[in-house]
C-alpha cells in the first residue's frame, strides 16, 4: 500500500515521463492520482513547464474539486497554484470509476491523427492484444464544458486503459499513475504503428478469441508481482 | 514587467528551446525579443551554433536596425557579431504591430511541408483552437528582398500567433520570446498532426462557433497569470 | 573469448541499448545472452524498467529453463526477479541453433508495421545486402502458446540475423548479444528507408549476384577483428 | 589557418555530430578531413562506435592510401586502427577535386530513400536554394569495386556540397569536415521535408533565376566571416 508520499511522488514521475516520452509538447498533457483513502486528489498545474515540475507544486483538492488547505493534506502541503484546467475531466472520471487511481491526458500526434478522423485503432498487434485487449475505443466529439467530456469517455469506454476523444486526443487511466502513463504511452505507439501498417497494405484485426489469448497471458503471468 | 536583463535571458533560452525541441537543424532559426521601452531589439548573431549560444552574444540593435554600441543598450552589453540575416523582417514586423515582444522564425520540417504546397493547416483539432484560434494561415512565396517577407506577413496573419511563409517555413510571434517560441512549437505540432490524419481520413475543420468556445476559455483561464 | 562476468554487462549493455535507441517502448522488449560452456543463459527480468536495468537483475536459467542457485552461476550471483515470459522462446532459439550467443527481441515501430502485414522487407539497399544477405523474412503468425514462437523462427529465417513475426515484432539473433542488438536496430532503420522510398516510386530488390559481392566483402572486410 | 590538431579535433566532432543528428546508425557512417599542405587524411576507423570515438582513433593514410607512421604526421599519432572501408571512395575525391577538405558518409533514412528509386531531391525550398544552390542530385546504382563510387560521385555532382549514390546513400562534401557534416545534415532535412510535401500536394520546383537570388545572398552575406 503506497504512502501519500509515493503518490505525490508518482504523479510528478508520471508528468515529467509524459515530457521525457515525447507524448506532450508545450503544456498541453497532464498526470493525476487518487488517494481514495484521504479522498486527496494530486493533479498538475495549469500551464507549467512540466519537465521542471515540482512534486510540491501539485495542486491537492477534493474529490468536489474544493481546493484543500495544507491541514487537509496528508502530507501537509497545499500548492499556490492553479490546477489544470482539465481537472474536473479527471475528477468525474475518479469519480464514476472507483478502480481507478491515476489518469493521464495528451495530445500525443499519431494518437490524436486518429482521434481527428474519429476512428478507434484496430486490435491488429500482439503487443496491443496484451495491454488493450481489443481496440483501442474513439469517442465522439464533445466540447469541454460541464461534465461532457467525462460522460463521453464513460459512455464510449471498454475494458482498454485508454481511449481517443474525437478531434482532441487520449485519456489513458489505471489502477496508479504510473500505469495510466504506460496506457498512454502504448496508446501512442500502436496508433503509430498501425497507421504505418495501413501504408504497406491491410493490418487484419485480431479475432475475439485470438485477442483473449494473449490477455489473459499478460495479465495472469507479466511482471514482478502477482496480478491485483 | 521584466527587465532588459530579464529579455536578453527570454531570447537566449527561446534560441536554445528551438534546437531542443528539433526546430532547427544547423543554423536554420532564430528569435529575438524587443525592450520596446529602450527601443532595442536583441537577435540571434548569423550562422552560430544555436546550442551554445550566449546571452552577451546576442545582437543589439534599434528598430531602424541600427547596431547599438554598449552605452546605447540598458546592461551595456555590445556583441561584436553580425546579426542574423533575417534581422529586417523581425524588425519589420515589430514596427508594425506594436503589440509584439518576441519572434521566432524557424524551418521546422512538418510545417514548412505544409508552406512547400502553400496550404494553411486547417483547424482540425482541440489544441488548433485553443492556441491559434482558427487555422494558421500561410502567405504566398516571396522572394526575401527588401520589405517582402514582412509585408506578406502582415497582409496574409490572422489573430493566429504563427504564419506560414509560401516555400520557406514558418514565423510565430507573441506578446515575448517565450510565447513566440510556444507558437512555433505548436505549429509543428499541429503540421504533423493534422497531416497523419488526412493519411487516415478526412479530418474535418472546426466551425468558426466550435473554435470560439474553446479560444475564449482557453484565453480566459489558463494558466496561472490573469489574461494579459 | 569474453568471460562470464563480460557476458552479463553485454547483455546488461543490449537492454539497456534497446532502450537507447528507442527500439523498446515501456518493458515491451528484451535481450538475452548464453555461455555455452557454463550453459547458463542470462535474461532480462520481466515487467522492469530496462533504462534502469542493472546487470545484477538479469536472471540466470539453464537451456531448459531451469532458474538456477547462485553456486550454479560462474560468477555466484542470482537474481531473485522473474525472467521474461519471452524466456522460453530464447532457449528455443539457443537450442535450435549453437552458433547463437545472443538474442533480442522487440516491438520496434516501422519493422513491426511490415510485421503486422506479414511481408518481407525486399533487400533494396547496399546496406541491407551487407547486414542481412537478402530480405528480412517474415514469419507467419503463430500464437505464444508452447514453442510456437521459435518453431515459427527456424522454420522462415534465412541467413539473415533477423526476422519479422507476424502481426507481432522482430527476433534478432547473432553471435554476441551486441550483434545481436546491432541486427535489431538495422532491422528497424530497413523497415523505416524501404518504406518511405516506396512512397516515392517502386524501390528495386537487388539482383541475387549484386547482393553476395556486398555481403562477401562487408563479412571479410569490415570491423577491427578478422572474420570469425 | 587551422592547425593540424585542429583538423583531428573537427574531423572527431564530425563523427560525432553525424551520431548527434541522428545521420548514423550504429556503424553506418563516417566522416574524414584532408590537410593539403602535410598530404595527410583523417578517417574514422572501421566499425568502431562512433559517439565515444576519440581524435587520437583517427587513422592517418596518405592520398595514395598507405597507411602513415607515427613520424610522418604532423602531430605524431599514429593508430593502430584499420580505417573505414569506405577510404578509398574519400581518397578519391580528395584527389579529384582539391577545393575538398572535408567529406562525410551517412546512410541517413529519409535522404536514402530517395537515393532507393534513383529521384534526385527537387529544389522546392528555400533553404535548398540556399545550401544546395540547386537540386540535391542522384548518381546512378554503381557497386562498390574499384573507384566505382567517386567516378559515379564526381559524374553526376553539381555545385551542391551533397550527392545521394543510388540504391546506396549520401556523401556530403565541402571546405571542412564542419561544412560537409552541415551539408550532410541538411540534405536529411530536405529529403525529410519535401516528401512530407509530395502528401500534401505538388511542391513547385523554384526556376533557376529564384534560386540564383538565394544562392547568390546566401553565399555573399552570411554567417560571421567574409566568403571563402
Amino acid at each position: 500500500m503506497p504512502t501519500f508520499a509515493d503518490l505525490r511522488q508518482q504523479v510528478c514521475e508520471a508528468n515529467h515521463d509524459l515530457h521525457r516520452h515525447g507524448l506532450v509538447h508545450a503544456h498541453s498533457g497532464n498526470a493525476s492520482g487518487i488517494d481514495r483513502e484521504a479522498g486527496v486528489v494530486l493533479i498538475k498545474p495549469s500551464g507549467v513547464d512540466i519537465q521542471t515540475l515540482r512534486p510540491e507544486a501539485l495542486v491537492a483538492t477534493a474529490l468536489d474539486g474544493r481546493r484543500l488547505a495544507a491541514r487537509e493534506v496528508p502530507d501537509g502541503i497545499a500548492s499556490p497554484l492553479r490546477p489544470s484546467v482539465d481537472l474536473r475531466h479527471h475528477l468525474e472520471l475518479y469519480a464514476a470509476d472507483p478502480s481507478l487511481g491515476g489518469i493521464v491526458h495528451t495530445h500525443s500526434i499519431h494518437a490524436t491523427a486518429w482521434a481527428l478522423v474519429e476512428r478507434p485503432i484496430p486490435c491488429a498487434m500482439t503487443s496491443m492484444a496484451d495491454e488493450f485487449g481489443g481496440d483501442i475505443p474513439c469517442a465522439p466529439y464533445v466540447d469541454n464544458a460541464d461534465d461532457h467530456i467525462a460522460r463521453a469517455i464513460m459512455a464510449h469506454r471498454t475494458r482498454a486503459p485508454a481511449i481517443l476523444l474525437g478531434r482532441h486526443g487520449v485519456f489513458a487511466f489505471d489502477r496508479t499513475p504510473a500505469l495510466a502513463l504506460k496506457a498512454a504511452l502504448l496508446t501512442e505507439v500502436a496508433a503509430h504503428t498501425v497507421m504505418l501498417a495501413m501504408g504497406l497494405g491491410t493490418p487484419a484485426r485480431f479475432s475475439d478469441a485470438e485477442i483473449e489469448k494473449w490477455w489473459q497471458r499478460y495479465h495472469a503471468g507479466y511482471g514482478q508481482q502477482p496480478p491485483a
